[in-house]
């Protein structure tokens, strides 16, 4: 059974979401998705920072559509983990943990991996928003999770996929 | 540059410190850890769940006895990895980076995996205290380090450390 590394933010939760809600609610400013494409998230929203510390921002983080349905079924044919690079924000460990269990309830405390870097990683297929992570995963399979950040960049050696239904193609045959 | 993961609890930490005095607060008996040899730890200790679950449990965990130092020397020679199998206890989560962020301050969060299963570690050394952990490891070299839990087992494969020193001789030459 072939083992999938899942990341969470940009690719379960949808993080833009809760950026631009945040910014919203500061500044009076609903900034569009496109102005964000090809652009580092924390130019985009100038107080990123302080809206990834704030209690709330991964425990409200909305799903990514279609996530949850292919992800179920994902869990029946392959290994799955999923793995987050949580320790730079210390308050996300608990938050991420209740997240999962309120949406992904169907998996198991087993298969759930917080870490910093994702080098220390090992499985056959990884999703990922960050090329950070897809370029040193050792595995066979990276797809990159098409994110506005990432939306210009050239892929390489990595599959882009544009949603969870290109994951549903490429995986569940 | 070889990668080591270290397990926390029973290699780093002294959870049977731990275990000793909540027992012996609970009902005013000390066990000897003599007594804990070739058991279970919920055996020997049996209200262990509501001791693990109970705040400052990990917190005030005591570190093991020579293993900043020595640790401190590896992290100049490897790629070191603190690798626990924190997610069985959500609260453990925050509890455990702040005991690392006091007692191994050297050490980057980047280098801190909260996980379930350990099977999806990549790594060169494998330090722990558990077979579970160990058997599973695809790296070349499993050292189990003693605990009382596992005092009596047969180690197989597995290399069986006493102390910190056991590791230092070992793997800082």
């Amino acid at each position: 059974m072939k083992r999938i590394a899942v990341d969470m933010d940009g690719v379960l939760a949808d993080v833009y979401s809760q950026f631009i809600a945040m910014h919203a609610a500061e500044f009076g400013i609903e900034i569009p998705r496109d102005q964000a494409i090809g652009r580092p998230e924390a130019e985009v929203f100038i107080n990123e920072r302080k809206y990834v510390n704030a209690p709330g921002f991964f425990r409200n983080a909305p799903v990514m559509e279609h996530s949850q349905r292919i992800l179920q079924q994902l869990h029946q044919q392959y290994e799955v983990f999923i793995v987050s690079a949580a320790m730079e924000f210390p308050n996300s460990l608990s938050e991420k943990l209740s997240w999962l269990g309120e949406h992904f309830s169907f998996l198991n405390w087993k298969q759930f991996v917080f870490c910093g870097s994702k080098a220390i990683i090992k499985a056959d297929i990884m999703i990922d928003d960050y090329f950070k992570n897809l370029d040193h995963f050792s595995g066979e399979t990276t797809l990159l999770f098409t994110q506005p950040h990432n939306q210009l960049a050239v892929t390489g050696r990595h599959t882009r996929i544009q949603t969870w239904l290109d994951i549903e193609a490429l995986l569940l045959k």
